[in-house]
């Protein structure tokens, strides 16, 4: 273990693609672990030996406290350097300015694995101590999590070192979950339990000084035990390498879920506060994990719950929901909900509509969604089997509909009924596995509202492998997630990887900073982006003949690269029908030109007009986490007034971007709407495309990219303007 | 009470304003009661005995069954003539067809309150049925809930007439529950249960034959043991009636919660399938409730969440919060939530910031939202408060906040701790309440989920009259109605009620149906509404000699009702700059309006063309369920293609109009965006209230009312073209 491989110290952003990657096998399930600072009295020292006696640890406790004789009856040892053999991972409770010392007694043992509960590091401004603590990890080669962290909780293996509280009942199973706070670990813990939701491992991120969030997530898609990964995350500090992640969880077919903070400004203002992240284009973080198909909730309630479906491992094939209630109420909230998250309620098949018309009584409407009014009081299936579960089944054969969302458990009692009830309640289960298992489609039980299930309905369904959807509100929600996620993993399995172009040395230029219009113009016409014509002109007569070869009317335009603004400075000219108006407006852009202290200038551009068509805006700009974004939208008052914008991480497909056009607003005016003239979207899209390719031909120079506008007029677009800075 | 007044029948949309009012009093308390269809097998008869005992009902019971002689022990008799003196109320169970006859009975023995439960009227088509019911109700003067009902639970004075099961452990306090869908009442009182909210009454609906929504709306205002009044509404089928009693609730301090199903079509889809109600247009009903401060809910939990935190009394004085919590990454949500739902996070006052400084640990970061960064496990307060009631309590005494979101009671256990925790848990609660009595402003205890309180900290908050709102989420989101609904109440106690206009006879028109420009143009005249200068001339000599008079250049339009589409007949000239232009446009606009057969063409109108500037519309449509109702919006695209537009039911006052033009998407176009023109709002906002008021003064036959456009150029505001339908 000696040899595995740390990151460099001092290296405090790490935002480059290719950091060295840090192992963390064996991290999460140590057979023995020494408490530095073990203690009886203390909040974090007694909790983490509480926690693995209720865990049933197996292994070997180790407290160190040289003023102690025995902790909780364990032995004690003064010091690590005192161990006879080492131990897996050392768990350091001790004050701040101690952690130093306690790394090198470890290091003096072989202890390669440990945890910092301590403080007072990078949170608190104290980077040089982070820095130092960075340093000292890798000259001993110890994986550390923390600083400023409680540790991690695993239950699959029962093996825990945690500093705070773990509930009473958790559950094993395939959620693991990673929080940027760890005080939120105990409502998420909760909220697990509540949901009868089984968990892995549970890992708080402290500072990341070492082992940062990324190399977590890595770890966990590797990992055989973890089928969903739930994450609280303030800040993506590599947001590019996040999405490789993200796209390698897809088609392994792991699902992360996340409640990123900072939505908002003042939410972000709030993250920056408790962590002292730079925060990020909110718009972009929810672009990029909207492309790579991480299902973004709001609340610590969704985040559970939606990790509890894709936990169950129910396969939601499409978005066509056929809904089983006993409540036309519900009915209601289902279809108002279903339509917010993107979900169909399809008409049932004929013979669908015959079988629960034979069914259920006559005063019932047989529709989708479905009242099975009354049914379970007015009939007896003679089975453990409840009539609505016929119902059910009758509707997950119906070939309109993808899966069922069935609400047909607000029966069960929240206290435990009489042994009576109780054995019927837990035989009409057993028929519902069966049910869920012989189904062609997926049939999901969901409760009303998420606070429904009780101690005894969650016994019987747990012991029947049943999951149960936490209420109307938030399950509906789920599948929303769960829908989006096949998709986005279905398309992840077929998609080529998209590569970014192989860099292209645009003719003539090799400067930095604002490049000028003609430069730009070479630039773009090497990557096949349609331009409007355009000659560079020195003389007024030069102008008037470029002007006779390109066609009336045209206009002129001051070609310089400190000249970025040419309208404020006089240095364009529209609409020009003559000869004579060329050579006039020739004399006035060139002065305006000269008048520019420092501006180099290469000449005067000629281009024809253009009719009035729509008016695109194409910009490449650099997140400082998830790098070059791709922004399109309609100019004018649309972008720069209205935000009326459509953001994607580079690099992107002629579909993505055929997706973004028609996601804006103002999608409805690239059709013509009122008259108005049209745009040939699959022409747009495929011009943007290439302009995203051409800023990514830059490669790491890339600062700005935009295209404005980009004029589009049925089949005709062509760029009219173009403004690059490389650096 | 034979004198009481009921409605007639036959009258089943009662859209009307003034039925006549159905009285309750004594409805929901009978001390009497016979049950028709009574039985120890069938769910409802059986369920409604279950009640009464469980709820320790203390008046008479009365068993009908012609079939046994006792049910539950208790004597039957065979029909309700048998009775010996008259009950109160009779809860019918028996089957459809039999329901008129035993209405007989009651009325042979004078009872005069009714619940059925019996299906098979209007909601499945049976309107025949229903109106026989109605006119049987009527000629008995009997006052009946439902049918199709499950009947009402009063908890706080332990009766009900129910066919459903209570939950076990309801508790008795002020939110009254009124429900279009009884199928939903089972989990609502689950979810006040949970919540630890109290009830006064439950009702539901059923088919409103008699009894409908806002009889009972009206009831509980007026109803001492309500304070909050928690809907699931399908439909409004009177809106106006409702808006009436929602400014009266508003009036009265009592709040209305509602979850409207249709939010979407598919909602409505549903919505209409379950009732047969008429779909009116959603965003009308969205405007309608935000205007009489009613709080629209989406969900059930939200629904019992926000009733909850209405009920406990808390006064929210304003929007300003501060937040006390022992997580960062929930201060990450908070601020984010917080800012969805438009609550502020204002910055600490010096002196309290000082105070924090002070106690809490150094490492703290002393802002709001607050982490109080672990200071109950660092700090000991010496009394039986905890260190986070104290940071609370310094936070309560800052001069910028109005009221504390208080997230300390996350340590409170799920599961009922040892004696010496439990004694220390509750001793804290007494000091918390003391707390929360003494605050100079709401403390608002809240849990970090929803599903957080179990039964030990349930008993322990109750005891102390603690409520905590149900977890951030939803939490924040009833905070936000709760500051939204508090603004409402102290503008409508302020507030002058707005009277309509009275009616104005427009100047020579009495015609129905479409009217003429011109006579538009007089109704606008007399109304003070600005109008572009117009003449009305016969022949192109007047035409001449009126654009001289107007100012060149000008337009020329058709006159006639029956051409509403003036430009598609070619009946408009637009900008004429000179007499020979309008000569001639004058002849070609008048044949174009001969060419329409059966238009009576009173003549050309002309008035000066007007520059550039930006085009409003205002129109006034009547909503088959809440009346003449205001749109606002920019004309063009912005209207017809991007359906941007503020919708508000009359009347309205000018500062209304101002905040409708405020909320469009497009109002920056409004302030002169990207150099555009500019509007002054407040003299479009006093056009548009004119317009509204000229639209009411055509009181019943108003139809439809449109300016289209309002132009308006700086200062300058003129109706330019107007369409009115009267009926």
């Amino acid at each position: 273990m000696s040899t595995q491989p740390l990151r460099q110290p001092g290296n405090d952003d790490r935002t480059g693609d290719h950091s060295p990657k840090i192992s963390l096998n064996g991290f999460f399930s140590p057979r023995s672990i020494a408490v530095v600072g073990a203690s009886e009295t203390s909040y974090w020292g007694r909790n983490i030996f509480r926690n693995l006696t209720a865990q049933g640890f197996e292994g070997r406790i180790v407290p160190v406290n040289p003023k102690r004789q025995t902790i909780f009856g364990i032995p004690c040892i003064a010091s690590l350097r005192d161990l006879t053999e080492p131990v897996d991972l050392v768990y350091i409770a001790t004050p701040t300015d101690t952690v130093g010392a306690v790394l090198d007694d470890a290091a003096s043992v072989g202890i390669r694995h440990a945890v910092i509960i301590a403080a007072g590091f990078g949170e608190s401004g104290a980077h040089d101590r982070q820095l130092e603590l960075q340093e000292k990890a890798a000259a001993h080669g110890i994986t550390i999590l923390g600083p400023n962290c409680p540790g991690f909780v695993n239950i699959a293996q029962r093996v825990s070192a945690y500093g705070q509280e773990i509930p009473a009942g958790m559950k094993s199973g395939n959620v693991s979950i990673v929080l940027q706070s760890g005080a939120l670990a105990t409502v998420i813990m909760k909220l697990a339990c509540t949901h009868g939701i089984g968990v892995s491992k549970l890992i708080c991120m402290g500072n990341e000084a070492i082992v940062d969030t990324a190399d977590v997530i890595e770890h966990l898609i590797a990992d055989s035990e973890t089928r969903v990964i739930a994450m609280f995350a303030e800040q993506f500090r590599n947001g590019r390498r996040f999405l490789e992640l993200a796209r390698q969880a897809l088609v392994a077919g792991k699902a992360i879920v996340v409640l990123k903070a900072g939505r908002t400004p003042e939410g972000q203002k709030a993250a920056l506060a408790h962590t002292g992240a730079v925060a990020g284009d909110e718009a972009v973080v929810d672009a990029a994990l909207r492309q790579v198909g991480v299902a973004r909730v709001r609340s610590l309630e969704e985040l559970l719950i939606t990790a509890g479906l894709f936990a169950s491992g129910v396969h939601i094939k499409g978005a066509r929901m056929g809904a089983v209630t006993a409540s036309g109420g519900a009915c209601d909230i289902i279809a108002d909900r279903a339509s917010d998250e993107g979900l169909e309620l399809p008409a049932f098949a004929p013979e669908t509509k015959k079988a629960l018309s034979e069914y259920l009584p006559t005063f019932a409407t047989v529709q989708n969604p479905l009242d099975t009014a009354a049914v379970d009081t007015l009939r007896d299936t003679g089975t453990a089997a409840v009539p609505m579960d016929v119902v059910a089944e009758i509707v997950s054969r119906d070939p309109n509909i993808d899966f069922v969302l069935y609400l047909g458990f607000n029966v069960v009692p929240q206290t435990r009924p009489d042994d009576a009830e109780a054995d019927k309640q837990a035989a009409r289960m057993i028929h519902v596995r069966d049910m869920l298992d012989a189904s062609p489609i997926a049939i999901v039980p969901v409760s009303l509202s998420c606070m429904e299930v009780g101690p005894f309905a969650r016994e019987i369904y747990d012991a029947n492998r049943i999951f149960m959807l936490g209420g109307i509100e938030f399950g509906i929600t789920a599948l929303g997630h769960c829908v989006r996620w096949q998709k986005a993993c279905d398309a992840a399995r077929v998609a080529a990887k998209i590569e970014p172009p192989a860099p292209v040395i645009a003719p003539g230029n090799s400067r930095k900073g604002p490049w000028s219009e003609h430069s730009g113009r070479k630039l773009l016409e090497a990557n096949g982006v349609p331009l409007v014509p355009a000659e560079l002109v020195s003389s007024a007569q030069d102008a008037v003949a470029a002007a006779g070869r390109l066609g009336y009317p045209v206009v002129l335009k001051i070609c310089a690269a400190e000249i970025a603004h040419k309208s404020d400075i006089g240095g364009v000219a529209l609409n020009l029908h003559t000869a004579e108006a060329v050579r006039d407006a020739y004399e006035r852009v060139a002065a305006a030109g000269r008048s520019v202290n420092g501006a180099h200038v290469e000449g005067v551009l000629v281009s024809p007009m253009r009719p009035r068509g729509v008016e695109l805006f194409a910009g490449v700009t650099i997140d400082p986490s998830f790098g070059p974004t791709l922004a399109v939208g309609l100019g004018g008052i649309w972008i720069e007034t209205l935000k009326d914008v459509s953001l994607r991480v580079l690099p992107v497909t002629q579909d993505d971007i055929q997706s973004m056009l028609r996601s804006l607003r103002a999608s409805p005016l690239l059709d013509g709407a009122r008259g108005g003239p049209k745009v040939d979207i699959a022409k747009a899209a495929a011009a943007i495309h290439r302009i995203a390719q051409a800023s990514l031909s830059l490669g790491d120079q890339l600062q700005a990219f935009e295209i404005n506008p980009l004029w589009c007029l049925e089949d005709k677009v062509e760029a009219l303007d173009v403004l690059i800075v490389t650096e």
